[in-house]
């Protein structure tokens, strides 16, 4: 259980030189949790964006909210004195400052190498970086400042890791891309992998993700990507910066995406082609040729937001369609063309 | 190779009190396997759900069978004095009950941490509980009594596994949910997630499956469940008892399902929604809104298993429907509408 | 760095006694790395299937070339005494001899069982099979000469790898199959799956690939199978020699498929069916029933790939045919059929 003051909460306000969560009224409480406001309790902080979460922690005894503007304005009224109050433009935002106050397992999280982790003599390995258990850093293989690698972490030879990264469980990094010569007996022979993965700065990437080798350049993950769990990018496909890219996005080989990927799940893309930059794609999305203008797009075959959505929408509506077309055949006496 | 008598059979068909396997004539054989009709032998013990199964046993020789009672009606007369012979209403009951009796490598599966593995001091670990090689149990987890994890398992810190429990090797439980705030320059900031995941006793998740680590709360399996292979689970989700989950089963955050689930394979789940007992969900299936009628459901979009098969049966229609509609636009010179 | 002689590359070039690279102008020249022509300099190594390859990699100073014949015949009046130039029918032919020698990691990976390894006394390990960190072979387990098992990869109790196999990293063979019995409550009772895995010589198995194990006998990937991440391979299955699967290839239990597969991406095959020899099945295929003919398919439902392309192509539309079919009833002044 953690034990935070009014202040400290107030001191972790700032991002970009800007006062994000303003004070509007400061008791002295010791928070020990942050919970919904249904599962609230007098130690607890709690984010509300509306008037009825605030009512409904404030039935639980809270004691300490951050509160949108709007909600503040509502509720000023049945403020106390011995309430701690904040305003934010954004709650999001102020959880992404807050809650790392809160963290009770990053107090285990220490710079170094855990003792039950593999880091080859060769591979560089900042000394600000965190290593976890049966993590493995193979030859050559580089790993960047304040990196964090939980447990079972496969970093491959000659990969490079930048700083201030975030590797889940059982992410892969380096495993060989999936190239193979057919022979005419239909033997595959293996065209070895000899290029390397690089993960830039700020990068988050989920549980079981794989960054497949590249052939014989680089597959490369541009600064602050962030991943869900089980992505998938093969060999020498690059991303662009800032990509944010849900559970299951598996892109093919040698495809090249632009700055500002936005991908809900399970979303596939095809190899060999481009993607420019500030383009989203629909869930279950699937891309087979190169998409040359920003935009949303979903559906497979992909089409822009507005027209997949209609396509979605009709298709359970084929069946009657169906019908339709006989019962008109039918009324004008046409033989049912095959 | 094991050697399990007749006795030894018969000793362990009850269930619940009820004897499921029904002696119906015992002889004294030395059983070493339980083979497929067609690949077994003298020393083999068959399962035969018909006539002709039971009758590619006998040929090769067989003396040992456990049959449906429809089944030993119509083999009686073909049945010797050397042969033992068992009843039972579900083949299926008979194997849960009859085949922990001839798993070879249940006899390497021993409570205790394995001498690779890592459970943090701070972790609570039942005596009775089995931790496989290079298994990670950290700070402040619990791992039930009887539990067995496999290699490679993952189990993150504040992390809570119940009794019985049977986690494949490659599972990874409190992994971060995937939440971040993106700033005006398209920067992500990271949402910490600082919660839990909790996995009721009793439960079953295949290999690689991903439980992520809830933003404030938790993550819940509830009791009985089980997933096949690559099923995730985002943050803040719970699964009500009893689910039944085929591989890659994908569920976004904050999504409630109730008991008694049933999913084929590679059904996603959208965030947010609300799924009522007793659904069961068809392969393929895309779940975008709430469910709030039990009952079977399948396609994307999501229909009633009875509309949702007419759907996709009638997909491959379209291009004769498109053919059709051309030709009674012609006959009756109405030009097409764009 | 390596240093590759132009005599070195030369004596690779034989496959199943027939010279592939055909020497054209042999020079001194040593080689530091192969690149493609737009990142080439003077050290570099190129291979070019087309003359604007070629001449971009000459802009660079590129001395090593290899090319297709035709290449050859065009650029032939541009070569210099300095340069080194072999000619082949198959680019990715030549990239299968010729880039071992530039592979550097390769270098790290010698015969025996790394440190961080944990192998059951009971298994048999090849004294040539390379064994990676935090591999796992439990106990009566069997892995065959020269084969590779990168780092986490899980081998179960009695499976068998055969010789020259590649397991990338985080690979699971024997898990168990998902298989239950359910009884009147809802609960789920495990049916013990006490068969084993045999994964035949010549495998390669990308990051993540499970195979699970079998029920009573045994799940069978056959000689010279590969696949890319991901790839699931449920209980019972078998997969014919050569079978090529691209990424998240997914197979449902007791399926028997033939040999020479060839299938695309994110791939599901329902279970207990039999899909024959020389079938290709194109990216997100669904296939439900058993195939009989040889051939290439594709969608969900599975059509030929003509047909199948067609359909996928006509989805869209379906907003247009529904306008039309409602112009068309408007027209007749026909109501509209539910």
């Amino acid at each position: 259980m953690k034990s935070i003051s009014t202040q400290q909460i107030s001191d972790c306000g700032m991002h970009d030189s800007t006062l994000i969560l303003q004070p509007q009224q400061m008791a002295t409480i010791a928070f020990s949790e942050v919970l919904p406001p249904e599962l609230a309790k007098a130690s607890s902080l709690v984010f509300a964006s509306n008037k009825n979460l605030f009512q409904q922690a404030n039935e639980n005894k809270v004691k300490g909210f951050i509160l949108t503007e709007a909600v503040w304005i509502e509720v000023k009224s049945l403020i106390t004195p011995e309430m701690s109050i904040w305003t934010v433009a954004s709650i999001p935002q102020a959880m992404s400052l807050v809650l790392p106050l809160f963290d009770l397992k990053k107090d285990f999280i220490k710079a170094g190498i855990h003792p039950a982790a593999f880091v080859h003599p060769t591979a560089k390995v900042s000394p600000s970086a965190s290593i976890g258990p049966y993590s493995v850093v193979e030859a050559h293989a580089e790993v960047g400042d304040e990196t964090y690698l939980s447990g079972h972490v496969f970093v491959g030879a000659y990969c490079i890791i930048g700083a201030r990264c975030h590797l889940g469980p059982h992410v892969s990094i380096g495993s060989d891309g999936f190239g193979f010569f057919t022979d005419k007996k239909n033997n595959h022979h293996k065209i070895p992998q000899i290029g390397r993965v690089v993960i830039e700065d700020d990068c988050e990437l989920g549980a079981f993700t794989a960054v497949d080798r590249a052939t014989l350049t680089e597959t490369r993950l541009k600064k602050g990507c962030k991943t869900d769990n089980y992505c998938h990018f093969a060999h020498n496909v690059v991303i662009g910066e800032h990509g944010l890219m849900a559970a299951s996005f598996r892109v093919a080989g040698s495809t090249q995406i632009g700055k500002n990927l936005i991908a809900g799940g399970a979303v596939d893309v095809n190899g060999h082609i481009k993607i420019t930059d500030n383009v989203a794609l629909l869930a279950r999305a699937g891309v087979t040729s190169s998409i040359t203008e920003s935009g949303i797009y979903g559906g497979f075959p992909l089409e822009t937001q507005r027209e997949s959505t209609k396509t979605l929408m009709s298709l359970p509506q084929i069946k009657k369609i169906r019908k339709q077309v006989r019962q008109i055949l039918k009324h004008l006496q046409l033989a049912e063309e095959e």
